[in-house]
């Protein structure tokens, strides 16, 4: 009797998160007593608003305990509805939106119920860990595109140029994690025009939706109009906005027909995401000015902390980084110290963990060999120490 | 231009849920002023303990609302490995368990980690409508194992019978839904034995774990020999047990190997459950007497219920209905009833709506043609009122 236990295919195929990787091991070294400055955080480093635990609270107290629809409690969908509606002027219907457990479990349900086995779907890089890696769950076939010449900001052209007929999907993330670049709304609305003429769906990763720094703006693909729009699943998430990352709360935004299949999906998976949180989300979003003023002063500080950052990295010699428009990540280019002693960036990241205690993500995890991503989503107090010990290391220009 | 969505065949060929398509058709009733008697409810009726709500609350404002390691947080999984080992005596270490959203995302988790398309899946008949679409959205094939002729109990017979070289898994369920059956321990470890000689693996959906009925015996596959527990995994739920089905938490308990393929899916799905959610649980577990009582006095009522339902369902014309000995559902044979005015049990339960304002669940979405599934997770009243109309109706014996 032999315990023959195989990993199914589509599972052994994946990797697993990187950045959750990291930050297990940021927690172990911690416990193990080293004094570890993680800048790996893919999360906020504030605690969730007061006023929204008030609402769970609230809810969990008056017995929102109870299974809700898969799509999601009809409070949470149509309140989802109502504050892209208000906020932006989209027209969405409630029907459109599904709940889900957080913008994670967006995207996967997205890609799990458009794409069949062999189909292609188009990924900019450097790109979200997670989403190659749903792509394999689902037996397509990532087909990236660089960007790497625009600046990390991702063409219509170049989508033209990589469309195939296999081409089912293209995923996109403004702003972007790891680079913190933000398409800008007009090239946003050409790439899926493209999209849309090739029958080419469009994923849009919008988790860091508001987490933009002016000039650049705010944009979300609900407002495209409905013959565009039908072409666009939006993956939303209260996790980074909301500094929610734990309540694993999001939704996507889709046409009837794809919302229609990711809840049938959800229907024998997660079920829905926590029922009183959903409750908790609804009356927070029906709290619009509360809301945007939480984001307003926690973006604040974001700002602050970059401001500060992006100067002194670019101070460190062998180090370049593009100012952030968005998102919480400085995205570092470090291939002037490639050499012998440093073969790659991971070398650079683990020569900084050894010697300075401070931990950062390799950008090959993102598929940008020669990168380092440092998340600020950490005081400022954190970003100077860390500064400091890497000055000491590498020397300042 | 023209819209080509079209569902991934994987998603399309699976069918929507009918048990929480029943609920949200009974919800849709009611909305619409119909006074129904719901009796296909799958979750408790009552409100989640207030210790347990307390908990949450506590982590809540402690600021539990961070990611927690994907396999769930170390308080999580120690404390469920704790339970069952100070409980039932077994022998779990903390890395065989994992955090899931619920039972039936552990189920999925373990489906999609294990079956490659075209992989055989043993499932008893009738079964939870969840077994067979999971295993349609993973590529394998759903081979069903009647258990009618063996009073709806599984025998390790009827399993062997079954095996073939494509064999990969059987599904178990017991406490049974639908049919209330329970699998005596000793038939249960020879199922596994059984499998084990054959390489086949086994998912035991433990979900209604403790709500058995004496003398049924309480029995979780935890406390197997490790060379035949190496071949099961445990979907676990706070769901049913703890009235706390909205919460949307549960976990596996399957052998390393298996649990890391299991973390790896969920990394780049749900990530985990909601984290003041698992810190609660934890809280709750370590309270295992409070927490034993409270299952206690919830059984006493379903007992009571039971105890009353099924006499009456057995004194109404074509009704026959077994002893339930665990769960809180009836399920009710109407074969007798089948004619040219009732073609099927969908006929008879289709009438029972419209002239009496009683859901229940059709067994065909069980796999059980000629059979209700009436659930008695509702007040004594629902079920005197439900009674009341259906003898009216039928007529008594």
């Amino acid at each position: 009797m032999s315990n023959r236990f195989k990993v199914a295919s589509r599972v052994s195929a994946m990797k697993g998160s990187a950045t959750l990787e990291a930050a297990r091991k940021a927690a172990e070294l911690r416990q193990s007593g080293i004094d570890v400055i993680d800048l790996t955080v893919g999360e906020p480093d504030f605690d969730t608003p007061e006023f929204i635990k008030d609402f769970a609270i609230s809810e969990l107290k008056a017995g929102r305990t109870k299974y809700t629809p898969s799509a999601g409690a009809r409070k949470f969908v149509s309140s989802v509805a109502s504050f892209f509606n208000d906020q932006f002027g989209a027209d969405l219907s409630p029907n459109e939106v599904a709940a889900s457990c957080g913008g994670k479990q967006a995207l996967f349900n997205a890609v799990c119920t458009l794409i069949n086995p062999g189909d292609e779907v188009l990924i900019p890089r450097p790109y979200w860990v997670t989403f190659p890696e749903i792509v394999t769950f689902a037996g397509g076939k990532s087909v990236f595109i660089d960007t790497d010449r625009s600046g990390f900001i991702l063409t219509a052209e170049a989508v033209a140029e990589s469309i195939t007929e296999r081409t089912r999907l293209l995923i996109l993330n403004s702003p972007n994690n790891p680079s913190g670049r933000v398409i800008p709304p007009r090239e946003i609305r050409r790439i899926v025009e493209i999209c849309a003429e090739q029958n080419v769906f469009v994923l849009t990763d919008e988790c860091y939706l508001f987490f933009v720094y002016p000039p650049a703006e705010v944009y979300t693909a609900a407002v495209l109009p409905p013959e565009l729009r039908k072409f666009v699943c939006i993956a939303g998430s209260f996790s980074k906005t909301f500094a929610m990352t734990g309540w694993r709360i999001g939704f996507t935004i889709a046409n009837a027909e794809w919302t229609r299949a990711m809840i049938k999906l959800q229907s024998h998976s997660a079920t829905h995401p926590t029922s009183f949180v959903q409750y908790a989300c609804a009356d927070a979003l029906a709290n619009r000015l509360q809301m945007l003023e939480s984001i307003e002063s926690m973006l604040a500080e974001y700002r602050r902390r970059r401001d500060w950052l992006i100067p002194e990295l670019n101070g460190i010699t062998g180090f370049t980084c593009a100012m952030p428009e968005g998102a919480f990540y400085a995205f570092v280019d470090v291939r002037k110290l490639l050499s012998e002693k440093f073969p790659s960036a991971a070398a650079v990241s683990e020569y900084l963990l050894n010697n300075s205690h401070v931990m950062v993500t390799d950008g090959a995890a993102f598929g940008a060999d020669g990168f380092l991503r440092f998340s600020y989503a950490t005081s400022l107090e954190n970003l100077r120490q860390a500064v400091d010990a890497i000055k000491h290391l590498f020397g300042t220009d």
